[in-house]
């Protein structure tokens, strides 16, 4: 599949309980990649702001560790962080994201990588928010348009890196 | 009242619902001094502590700041930190909190301070975390014991401050 066509994809958003979002979303990568491609600082800057720039100002992937991602595009600067809870290399991440805009509305972010044996990898999410209206406020902000941003994004280096 | 008899008091912990505890304790100050001792750097450094040293590494009082404590005892240093949600002076902080010991299980704290009208100031919190799971360990951690030891410390601070 070409990149252009991987591009286009989609990713599966479903709303799931009262708290919770699942995502999932394929990826033409080997699982080992797609993991460099989500813990490494200088490829998750390439795609992580969508095409805008963005500053990894903390990115330490260990339990406990801190994260900080200032996405500088022309409608201003937007910070995002949180806390990895648990990294298990190439598997899993559970992480905290919180948004500066609405300081303290935490969210947590389970992700697994899933090694589909074709050289693909499926990214599952589940995403816990602390109310209902945060969850349902979530998916209202257009959250759905930025995630696929950015995985087409990811797409684009993914291709790059497979090439490499 | 004497200090050494505010001293003895004891808070009201309750859980509540799957989530949640209620925090309830009155103080023998007015609500503007509970308020004081709450959110200056110099003065949270005298009691949160419970009697141990306490490094204030952060803590900007206000909408989207943060802050991060450590507590050094004879069993060694322990973080903690969070980000203020809400600051309402003298009536209500919404604030996050993690410690580093279980870092990504975030505990969202609502504290209002209610003037009882005779020279005294009623502390009302209510935790809210992410799961049932969490909420059910930190009762059993031991936290209303150290949150009493803490709250000791505040007493004789705001005796202190009471007299200046």
């Amino acid at each position: 599949m070409s990149a252009t066509m991987a591009a286009s994809r989609k990713a599966t958003v479903t709303p799931h309980g009262d708290r919770e979002i699942h995502i999932e979303r394929i990826f033409d990568a080997p699982r080992d990649v797609v993991w460099r491609a989500m813990t490494e600082r200088d490829l998750v800057a390439q795609w992580w702001g969508r095409g805008n720039k963005l500053v990894i100002e903390r990115m330490d992937v260990e339990r406990g560790g801190h994260w900080r991602f200032v996405e500088h595009s022309e409608h201003g600067a937007h910070g995002f962080e949180g806390r990895y809870r648990e990294v298990t290399p190439k598997d899993r991440i559970v992480q905290t994201f919180e948004w500066d805009g609405m300081p303290g509305h935490v969210v947590l972010d389970t992700l697994t990588l899933e090694d589909l044996g074709d050289g693909r990898t499926k990214i599952n999410i589940t995403s816990l928010f602390m109310t209902a209206e945060d969850r349902d406020g979530m998916i209202q902000s257009g959250m759905e348009g930025g995630l696929n941003e950015s995985y087409a994004a990811l797409d684009k280096l993914l291709n790059t890196l497979n090439q490499a």
